[in-house]
């Protein structure tokens, strides 16, 4: 595995060099003159426009692609089709187009002759220097190529043209992908559902990995008994592909949610599963590749190293999260303390770039960009999105949401063309239907056992119906391909992904397209009107807001509110009356205008909202705005027979406040200076 | 010349292969096992780790230089700072990082080996096989180097590396600037003068061209006398230069005269001038290029050389229009006959991907892909931007506003950047000095000759303070850069870099800088209000109009309303009263229903606004839809007496036609059903 890795970490960089190419060429050629010009330098111009075109046309067949199946996804949405999702139907474009540039098209090579080779004895260099009668030509390593293709280096040049490094995926598709789920996290179920949600995505996923890996490592055994296995496949191969595999997509199916209005609960859960499964995944599969080399070549299990691979785990996953957390902060300070608001174009612009500096940070500190800007989505869609402008907030959601939308169908398509383009699919029957029980198997003691223990903890239980819909809606898709394509080296890589590819292919048409009639057959509710259901109002609020028993949540919620909130953004309690009154100089520095202004607001209009909670001893200085103003003015007092009129309450309060806040922002109050706070501790 | 430029065609195809790099590891290394790793290997792999982390840095360098440029941009703007624009601001900001990296940061290169070499007897291929003790590997050509640089080839990386490949700019960069251009073309005040700007960037430019490259001639000449030329600069180089240095700019100047809402007409001018002859710049050094082999070794000047040189100028221009404007065309009639608009985000995805195909079209067919796209942009403005929902034409304004604004912005700091970190400099002061004054000359032969031309045929006569601020305006930006960075690999291409690249630092600052005074000293009128200057009433909307004395325009006009628009877009007559009835079924195929209401809504309504025209034969049915509907019903009655009132208004008819039809564009009418239409022929 090792050799030809190393090599593709260049590739790691093409996406890098895409933007970044060097131009030797102009620094180093000052000398030459035009009469200089031979016939065989016609011939490398002629080649070299040649391959230009080529790749415009190359280039041109994907935009044809994409916008026949922009078209197509209209007909759809038209004509109401909802048993084949775009995305599917993506993939069904690829494959056509895949299939013609594999028979229809015959070589188009420009010319059959083998490259000229040299030979060294000292072992390949990323930089070659050929001496040509004296002139001196820089080469650059592409990578080794098998013996038996010398020949067709050329002749392949097609399909190979068409076919993308594979980390093009990692660093440019992905990352608006999942900044955009990131962003446009519906957050008042995805925080109601965080434990759930976090317990599926580390805990779920990790079972699942393990599970798929050593029930594969039993298909590849099984295989070699057989004899259908020619070539090296470790334990730890399994378990990599245990880990890849077990990313769930949330395209195809949320979309249906979407469209149906399905339950907003489920929708939360399959969605921050699927986020945040990928990001675990992610981690995951380079934890198991860092656990290799202590594991030498035995690649059997390793108590240090496997032990090491998890601090490796929890070292990647903490430092990308601070990373995209830190950006986003940074954001919201720039755009709470800069008046950047007066010029959305502007803001927009620095919103994008330091989202994608969030990328390039994590990657430049070696930790991983993807999941470093998933949190920076988060971050800002919680904390920046409040000091945008009315006009940024919908460009910014605007821009991500195109982009989102270009790369996900091109990923779809792409991959409905690698079946055919691609030249090293290895199909293994035992292999693949293997993988088909495995991932069936990991996934049910995934969400089956977690289910049952996450039951015991929450109010409001997650119910068979749920569950079954969780199981079925574990799609594969786009992350699932991305981790399989980046390292198709060796044979267990290859055999890998020609199996991610055709389970992709299965879960998206079937499972995708059987969405709508699993959803009537499981009885889950459809057409919940958003709106209704976001009334904060008599039992089945409380009973909501219940759910998790999160101490540790109300903790963070209390601190965010109260002092995270109020420095970022314009919205909170002043710092002023938060912080203790030695701060009073830095509180009043970071507290901006519109935050006393909201809070006098609050005092005048909406002093029935707030609420008592004993457990907090937060001060809420409602008469003056100071860190000691205690004791019930009008604010607590009328906040008094809400507390002694349900006793309950007191427990629940700063759930619901979060609740309720959370509702305010999804409803987006777009007259930012009059939107409603809800203060939650009014110490009495 | 020839050498160096047929292995930087392969820079040509960076751009492309950035999005397309082949994954030749993928598919030739099957049978690599993990025990192959040796130490080399380790090495390759820790360099290959290395040298990403290394890209993302340089990444992230720029994208913070281009946070700190909207920073201060937000700060001048906040502070109504005007003698320097952003775009300076941005070199500003460039320079001093380009200074840091040259002189602050110690050679980082990771090892200090020259990198193993090897011979061959044949000349450079693009791909070369090393056979490393019976292991093959691919190397690509990068290009050729210099004998005294083999040493540092590795030394320079920190440089090398934050450098582009100049292709980045023409294939990235400029297309959604240019775009963008076209796109937010205020085609009122464009149309009003069109011919003007055509004269202006067609002619001008030509004329510049000629007078700088002659210029430069000479002083290349004198630079050889005084032994200052150390290398061969031939006659075509000189009109090479002539052919870069003339396209202007439009960026600094335009942005200052839409702050302070000068003179329309001017305006329209200069941006008209500015966005044109970037076409032309392009194409002619294009064709300049495309010369010289015809002339041989001679770079003389060569009369049938001369004329297929225009012929390729005429063929690329013409080319690269029709496919700019087919791409435009089909992208209506796409919007137009399918209800994409009740889905926001499919249209914009269509609208963009259909306008990048434009690009990738024009190149694989061997245009001009910029070109081809400014002319895509004024398509789309005019036809397209019709048919798109009201929510669609604001994302797509937007979208192209944030890329136009981030590519502007990176070109102009890395203009900064590039003159400390290209290592390949030659100040020469005699052809700094010399080009200076050339453009200077070359613009004055450009302006006030076709000025005192265009005067004989305008009306409304473009006075001499306009003239002066014409001459001021012509300053040196993106393109200008682009077309010099493209090509460094001779001696005389490097000295023209290096001029250029001060032309362009010198008079964005300056004349950028001195746009505000400039305008108060030549007494050109600001503050005027763009909602009055759009109302059609009076005596100076009668002269304005009549600044043309266009019959091929408004022949073009004419056919536009009748045919063009009905057939590509919602508004505009039926087609069924504006064609013959023969054509009747195609006609009411392609009209669509608003347009009938359109045209009922107008008979209704707005029969005041019909005027005659005397010159015009064709019909518009007042009183049935027919083609043949002929004699004053109503309409043609209520026209009757603003025509006999002012006897002077035939002729001018169609003009004033397009030229309230354009107002309302701007304005935007944003309830499409009930646009107001204005036919303009009604034959009594």
């Amino acid at each position: 595995m090792d050799a030809p890795r190393q090599l593709k970490r260049r590739g790691a960089c093409a996406a890098a060099d895409a933007v970044m190419p060097v131009w030797i060429l102009l620094s180093s050629v000052p000398g030459l003159k035009a009469e200089d010009g031979g016939m065989e330098e016609l011939t490398t111009e002629k080649e070299a426009e040649e391959s230009h075109r080529q790749d415009s046309v190359n280039l041109l067949t994907f935009i044809l692609l994409l916008t026949l199946t922009i078209l197509t996804i209209w007909l759809f949405k038209h004509r109401r089709v909802r048993f084949l999702h775009e995305t599917g139907l993506a993939m069904i474009y690829g494959l056509l187009v895949g299939v013609i540039l594999r028979y229809g098209i015959p070589a188009t090579s420009y010319h059959n002759k083998t490259p000229p080779s040299c030979s060294l004895k000292e072992g390949p260099a990323s930089t070659l220097l050929l001496n040509v009668s004296g002139k001196f030509f820089e080469y650059t390593l592409k990578g080794e190529i098998n013996s038996r293709e010398i020949h067709n280096v050329e002749q392949n040049d097609m399909l190979r043209k068409v076919t993308f490094d594979p980390e093009v995926f990692f660093n440019i598709l992905l990352p608006p992908i999942i900044f955009h789920a990131g962003y446009s996290l519906k957050k008042r179920h995805f925080f109601r559902n965080l434990g759930s949600i976090i317990t599926y995505a580390f805990l779920g996923t990790a079972i699942s990995c393990f599970v798929i890996g050593n029930l594969m490592y039993g298909v590849v055994k099984l295989m070699r008994v057989v004899g259908q296995l020619t070539d090296k496949f470790y334990y730890t191969d399994c378990l990599f592909f245990g880990a890849i595999i077990s990313a769930t997509d949330p395209v195809t199916v949320l979309a249906i949610f979407n469209e149906l209005h399905a339950d907003g609960d489920l929708y939360a859960l399959l969605f921050g599963e699927s986020v945040m499964n990928d990001a675990v995944a992610i981690v995951l599969s380079s934890s198991i590749v860092a656990y290799q080399p202590s594991g030498a070549n035995t690649h059997m299990f390793d108590a240090s190293a496997f032990f090491k691979s998890v601090g490796v785990f929890l070292g990647i996953f903490s430092g990308s999260f601070v990373m995209g957390a830190a950006t986003g902060v940074v954001t919201a300070l720039v755009t709470k303390f800069t008046k950047l608001h007066c010029f959305p174009l502007l803001e927009t612009a620095l919103f994008f770039l330091m989202s994608w500096s969030t990328f390039l940070l994590a990657e430049a500190c070696g930790f991983t960009g993807v999941v470093a800007v998933l949190f920076c989505g988060i971050t800002q869609a919680h904390y920046t999105y409040n000091n945008l402008s009315e006009e940024s907030t919908k460009r910014t959601k605007q821009l991500f949401e195109v982009l989102h939308f270009l790369a996900e169908n091109f990923i779809f398509s792409y991959m409905g063309l690698a079946l055919f383009t691609f030249q090293n699919h290895i199909f293994s029957p035992i292999f693949i239907i293997g993988a088909f029980i495995a991932i069936f198997i990991g996934r049910a003691f995934n969400i089956y056992p977690l289910s049952f223990l996450l039951n015991l903890g929450r109010r409001h239980k997650i119910r068979g119906n749920f569950q079954h819909m969780m199981m079925f809606a574990g799609l594969r898709g786009a992350m699932a391909f991305a981790l399989a394509i980046r390292d198709t080296a060796t044979y267990a890589r290859q055999m890998m992904f020609t199996t991610t590819l055709l389970i992709v292919f299965f879960t998206v048409w079937v499972f995708g397209g059987g969405t709508t009639p699993m959803l009537s057959w499981l009885h889950i509710r459809v057409g919940v009107d958003p709106d209704q259901d976001l009334q904060p109002c008599g039992d089945s609020f409380q009973s909501k807001t219940k759910q998790e028993s999160a101490w540790l949540f109300r903790l963070w919620y209390t601190f965010d509110h109260n002092y995270l909130k109020p420095t970022l953004t314009h919205s909170g309690p002043p710092l002023t009356s938060t912080l203790p009154s030695q701060c009073g100089p830095l509180a009043s520095c970071l507290t901006s205008p519109q935050a006393y202004e909201n809070h006098e607001q609050l005092r005048d209009h909406d002093s029935d909202f707030i609420r008592n909670d004993g457990d907090l001893t937060y001060t809420f200085g409602d008469t003056s705005i100071t860190a000691n103003g205690a004791s019930g003015g009008g604010g607590g007092g009328a906040a008094e027979p809400a507390w002694s009129a349900n006793g309950k309450r007191s427990g629940s309060t700063s759930e619901e406040a979060l609740e309720r806040e959370l509702d305010s922002r999804e409803q987006e109050l777009l007259s930012r200076g009059t939107r409603l706070v809800f203060p939650i501790e009014d110490h009495i």
